[in-house]
């Protein structure tokens, strides 16, 4: 339609526009899951101002599923249909991850925070200038779960014990995290496209990038596990 | 403390700001599990724009909380403190009340919503200035729950034996929603006082005003199950 697109050719624009709406809805299928999760959590708190805490971060999630949702509808696409292929493999994470208890469930809620927050981070110089501008506004609003930190190393100091199951448990996590990734890469050209090759519009990384990029996540997580007085 | 209460007997003020600590620390107890319940119910939903607009609701309740919360800390309450007394019978409600599909969840999410709005449109009469400006504020975060009058309306319509379920349900929240405030209004003194006899600085209703003001929230909940199509 528009003619400023003509030199690129037809199938990389439409590559293009189609990673972005994945990106877009598999952030935001996982931002509304996120929140329902973490408020649902919210009832396992000790006492009401971490149930408040949890709560908070909940609502923050909820702001940023309504921030993809609302840029979907700004790009063309129709949200529940672009989320629709996420959710089997984000519910399916969820039901494996299903906290026993409170610390599982502050632990689940920081990693996870924490994950999502890089993955934005590191995506951001890969999508285009307005989808871009969207991503640090989600960026900005981040420290709700700092609160986390302080709860897991007060429940360690009381029993050791705790340190070793919560750190199996954060490794339980990421296992099952990057399964769940690895079947929405496979399903998904589009979204694979954006991070390998790229486009025209939005150049990709090449694998070595890709490479450098998970172990820059890896990290993160290991100095945020290291935060919470966990081995990762 | 205040040389302007000089004139009010010691124990009016105290009983004043007590009932004033009850009444904000029940209401916002019953703000943070109404958002609790409905980010949990929101996983019901048969289509994720069912889910998002439950979210939707769910946040605007955690708003009030907040609000409710911020202003205990300015009237110089512990928050925590302050809601106990309401965990018991509030979750009690919940536990007595938890639907068992998408759309008891919609009709107590209606039902719910409407009774906390009259009521807070009915005690602002009775409360101080500042308090009545925040009620007035909470009031005017409205129409989040709107959607479920068409959605109770469509599922009536496609199965008519729904009206039926649907309107005892409707008659059971009520019922276990009078039982808990009994039991609070039982136990809470200083709550009771503000609606019968009130205090100098408080005005109180006398009984006649308390039995119009549940004539009014009683008509006000009869026209919202009609407006669901729902006898009540």
């Amino acid at each position: 339609m528009s003619g400023a697109g003509a030199d690129v050719p037809a199938e990389h624009v439409e590559g293009s526009s189609d990673a972005v709406v994945d990106l877009l809805a598999a952030l935001a299928y996982g931002e509304l899951t996120a929140f329902m999760r973490l408020a649902e959590d919210a009832e396992l708190a000790p006492t009401l101002p971490y149930t408040a805490a949890l709560g908070r971060l909940a609502v923050a999630e909820f702001s940023h599923f309504e921030l993809l949702r609302e840029r979907l509808v700004t790009i063309g696409a129709d949200p529940e249909l672009a989320m629709q292929p996420f959710v089997a493999p984000v519910d399916a994470f969820h039901s494996r991850t299903a906290p026993s208890d409170w610390l599982e469930g502050l632990v689940k809620a920081y990693v996870g925070d924490g994950i999502a927050t890089d993955f934005y981070r590191e995506i951001s110089a890969y999508v285009d200038p307005s989808t871009r501008e969207l991503v640090h506004s989600v960026l900005e609003d981040t420290g709700h779960a700092d609160f986390v930190v302080t709860a897991v190393r007060r429940a360690i100091d009381a029993d050791p014990r705790v340190g070793g199951r919560l750190a199996l448990w954060g490794r339980r996590l990421v296992g099952e995290a990057l399964s769940q990734a690895q079947r929405v890469a496979a399903d998904r050209d589009a979204l694979a496209t954006v991070l390998v090759g790229g486009t025209a519009e939005m150049p990709g990384a090449d694998l070595v990038e890709i490479g450098r990029m998970f172990s820059r996540l890896t990290e993160a997580h290991t100095s945020r596990m290291g935060r919470l007085g966990l081995t990762a």
